[in-house]
């Protein structure tokens, strides 16, 4: 069977695209150059994608820069040192407006002409930083649409299915799970504001959140921060 | 008010984008560069954009040959002379794979970007030539999940609708719309398949599906065919 998976390189979607491996799924990586101030993203997703044997993996160029509207897109300091993941502090200013909905669409579509009907996202609720598209009911909500949007739909084959096995882990959870389907840790990227040399800050949200998993899963992180 | 008009430049899009503005919306017209056949579409679309005044009109590309899947984008013959609109014929092969949910994916993020909570798109569902993303369904389940995913919907500000104005009316109905909103027929572009003068072919779907639409509704279409 196969499955499209999206990865950005990053620790979440890393395990879940290993979680995708070891449920026996053929897996299609899709990642998005969206004019992230990093593309050492991109090239660890490439890595990764190496790393478990996907069948394919593709890049696509999205230009969200086009609309503005976030730290990672636009020319907007991102927030050092000031974590807060608890979904309470309201929105931070690195969301990107209707991210996860264009790459799901994106996944959607791919899945459709490879007749796929599985796409996994490594989206959770618990460290989800506020990102109102990270949370359960918009994946559903998702599912939903995209059931209602596609071929598969309408001709009543299998329905499209969006797995988010990380759903209700923690961030030392996900390290565990990561740990328990093979990856490569050193092969993953978090930060959203690497140094020149491409080594994670360690201490924007992203660096602090994945230090803070690795600590409370008695785990090491490989990488070398800057 | 600010609205995010989807336009590609053909009658539909056109028309609602006419019948945003009768309505008394700053409209931010919104296309997208999709590796067609036909960049004589995205000219249209800002011509069409120019005689409306809208405040800003983008062009955003997307790479959905990327996946194929569809006449539209990949190297598929686009069929002649076999109108089929009534939706009991199957989804034809110019359906591409997920396209309204892409678009609506990122008139989203426009509209998240610009504080506006209304999308214009120009999908109707009587005409619809059997593609899934233009029936009400979808629409009602796109919006539910626009929702979800936007800060708005979580901030609990004013939510995002999505406007079909030509939801219920068949060709003649748009066509006899389009003339009460100003719209400048000679402007705008349907064709699938125009010759190299970017003259309309007079036998792919759309163009078929036009011609009886201005027929049914005793109006003459400006355009020269092939």
């Amino acid at each position: 069977m196969k499955a499209v998976c999206l990865l950005s390189g990053g620790l979440d979607s890393s395990t879940c695209l290993g979680v995708a491996r070891r449920e026996g799924f053929e897996c299609y990586a899709l990642s998005f150059d969206y004019g992230q101030r990093h593309r050492i993203e991109i090239r660890a997703a490439a890595s990764v994608a190496g790393h478990f044997g996907v069948r394919a993996h593709k890049v696509v160029q999205i230009d969200l820069r086009a609309f503005g509207g976030s730290a990672l897109t636009a020319d907007i300091a991102v927030p050092k040192d000031s974590l807060k993941h608890d979904g309470t502090q309201g929105i931070p200013i690195t969301y990107v407006p209707a991210r996860n909905t264009i790459f799901l669409s994106y996944a959607m579509a791919w899945a459709e002409v490879l007749e796929s009907s599985d796409i996994f996202i490594g989206v959770n609720a618990i460290d989800y930083s506020g990102y109102p598209d990270c949370r359960p009911e918009f994946i559903v909500a998702f599912e939903h649409m995209a059931n209602l949007a596609t071929k598969a739909g309408v001709e009543g084959r299998t329905l499209l299915r969006i797995h988010t096995p990380l759903a209700q882990l923690d961030k030392a959870g996900i390290v565990k799970l990561a740990a328990a389907v093979g990856v490569d840790f050193g092969l993953t990227h978090s930060c959203y504001d690497p140094d020149r040399e491409g080594r994670p800050c360690g201490h924007c949200d992203s660096c602090l959140l994945r230090l803070k998993g690795f600590r409370e899963a008695g785990l090491q992180d490989p990488l070398r921060y800057a």
